[in-house]
């Protein structure tokens, strides 16, 4: 692209697009009725969002380096010092891709949405797009994002230093695998955002959206994903910068 | 081979036979009674795809550079604007690899097959065989085609500009995981086609095979995820010459 | 060790005494009560038995090539025409590792084992040790066991062709996921041998311990998971020829 | 850090510590009332496990090389007959490390475990931190630890001797993956310790914090998956030895 970081701007829009496209894809997959994979437990969550991670972050890496996550942006700038003109572009691109994955995922289970008309086997829908937390309590739930958060841009960030991992290609297989994880180890009490695009992004298509019995957009709930996962990007870049 | 592009034929029939080998399989595995799998789950699905995959495109990459999916095929013609002269010797090996592959797992699972001649216990078989959607609505389903042959093909072309994933050998493991995340994600509404000879090949071979109890191969709906993800390749190629 | 062949002798041992305890060790994990892993289904049965290649055929790796399986030596020494003169001891070498492996399997779960005593609520042992087809009927049987060997040897035999795969040391990683998809798609009507080694040593093995409420060791169909992965290993060693 | 092996302390600190978060994050996800993952299975916990140590193990390994287990440090250390000065600052990092990482899967899983108050829905909280055995048998127990734990020392051993795995990176990936497997197979009797600093750690955090109705923490039996896993580094180191 002509203008500048437009490369940065563009990649971070279509890899956090494909993110979202998997991960409210595979949440889209496990609520409604009339998916051939409903109901079919939390491992396919798991690898879902973690093999969206895969798709989007390798798609994305020739044109901006695959952050699609605010946190891991604001977590490289904190520890490098450097590039803080460019995480605006970032974060922009960030929020845009993920409101485009959320339409396409729409688009993906559109006759699924559209039978969710029915009054007497609606079920909620805002699960697909954002996260709920299982037990409502702000402070709880914000450590939960905070410290899930560090889990994955601490690693991310030590992963550079081993030998061989980005000579090999497999940095971002790595980062995926970790994100499975993750969504396996940690998700359970918030269905892990740890990332503010892929929370506010499609909460906001959640609420602009025509679905039928689409249920609250939870507004009231929104800080957290956004403001727990970017005070952990920041801390674990300040662990690293202790540690390491 | 000694006619010209004999490797690409070859490779193409017997990598895509291991890929419907492999997908027929895990279906008749979850599906058929009498099989260890029976409704062992959407993972398993998801899997035995995204692994068959991993088996067929290894295989058949020395020879044909591994595409085995028309849309594949067509995406990087597309992309790239050449060897179009090549284009139906891919096809013609792929479709025909295809059916191939659909008669092996018949074989592999012909005891459980024959078993379905009991009509109180007998199960529908062509799921096993070609893709149907779980809500018949064609605009929709071929949207939800289009789209997830978009988030197979984009990655693929965007996957060779990351340095070392060739050079390790990994890039078809990538592309293997990727395709696990599309079942996981996307597959839901109409379990997931993205390649033209996987669901018209085994629907053919449905159609001819002594079945008991095989019901219809449904030919009205067979267009679909022929027509989907060719459309979905084209517009892949289209997306990444604009991005990339 | 100072024997003619002696480190490939004392590898295969390992490496597959290595897959045969992870094996049976998954098997009895699903099967046996007082097992945290009972019921857990085939998914863990697959991923179970693949990433066993991976733990035995890596630790084989330096010593002996990592074959741990007749039918892949086999299948290598037709398609080489070399090393025949080699091809006893590897076979001694998994047979012994085989048998090796399913006694460690027994001794732990020895306390499972021996809670089996208990005849209301026993569960039979043999399909922990050995294949059981779900449908008996030795030439269908003898076709799902060749023709899924096949799908093991010919990728085994063409992955060598890939650049970069050797390498990187992913090799074995990429076998290891292949043998999870075969036990996905292809293992429902037999349980997947492909290996004669596998479920004749163990077989050996279950007639010999003193496990209570044992069952038969059923010599009748323990020809089928020899002689089936055999010929499907000389068959891949043929197509392979052919083919490539 | 200034001290010396001041690096390798605080490697197997926080390698220790993002294991045991992501370890008794799974078991907390699967066991704890108002969890997403409540229930999900056995697959969720050898993954969850697995990519702990992916994860931890990854992160450490630019600082002390990344054991995040004692059994391993000591295997190389009676394999190597070196730097055995530097293990009891490795055990040191190991176990305090364990034990920050239960405190912090305690604080992701606060308002799950203050919802265990009510007594009647409430969960036993120990198998959360710490391995208890399905049978309690003690020596049956140590042997089932010791064989699981050769298990993964012997082919880390081993693994170091494939050409490639290290320079690619992909080492630490192929230890995770070897630990799903030896969950899925070994993990049934006793939980798979494997690991003293796993078990003993979180076993002290499990006593010391003020959980509601959390249960006894079962002193008597935590000297099993502290001597059963150094017993079987020991025999690792001397099997691999005797082999290689």
């Amino acid at each position: 692209m002509n203008f500048p970081n437009g490369d940065i701007f563009l990649g971070e829009i279509i890899g956090t697009a494909i993110l979202i496209l998997f991960g409210a894809g595979v949440c889209a997959a496990i609520t409604l009725n009339h998916s051939k994979a409903q109901n079919s437990g939390w491992v396919v969550i798991a690898f879902g969002w973690g093999f969206g991670v895969l798709a989007g972050a390798y798609t994305a890496a020739p044109l901006s380096g695959g952050h699609i996550n605010p946190a891991v942006t604001v977590g490289i700038a904190v520890q490098s010092g450097e590039n803080w003109d460019k995480v605006p572009v970032y974060l922009a691109g960030q929020l845009l891709g993920a409101m485009l994955g959320a339409v396409l995922a729409w688009l993906v289970y559109y006759a699924q949405f559209s039978a969710n008309r029915d009054r007497d086997t609606a079920t909620p829908t805002l699960g697909i797009f954002s996260t709920i937390p299982e037990i409502r309590s702000p402070v709880a739930n914000l450590v939960t994002e905070i410290i899930a958060t560090v889990a994955l841009v601490l690693p991310i960030l030590a992963f550079g230093l081993t030998t061989g991992l980005g000579e090999s290609g497999a940095l971002i297989l790595v980062v995926a695998l970790l994100v499975v994880g993750i969504g396996l180890s940690l998700g359970g009490p918030t269905g892990y955002a740890i990332n503010p695009a892929r929370d506010l992004g499609p909460r906001i298509v959640h609420a602009l959206l025509p679905i039928p019995n689409k249920g609250s957009s939870d507004w009231g709930y929104s800080w957290v994903p956004v403001v727990g996962p970017l005070i952990g990007g920041v801390l674990a870049a300040l662990v690293y910068g202790l540690a390491f």
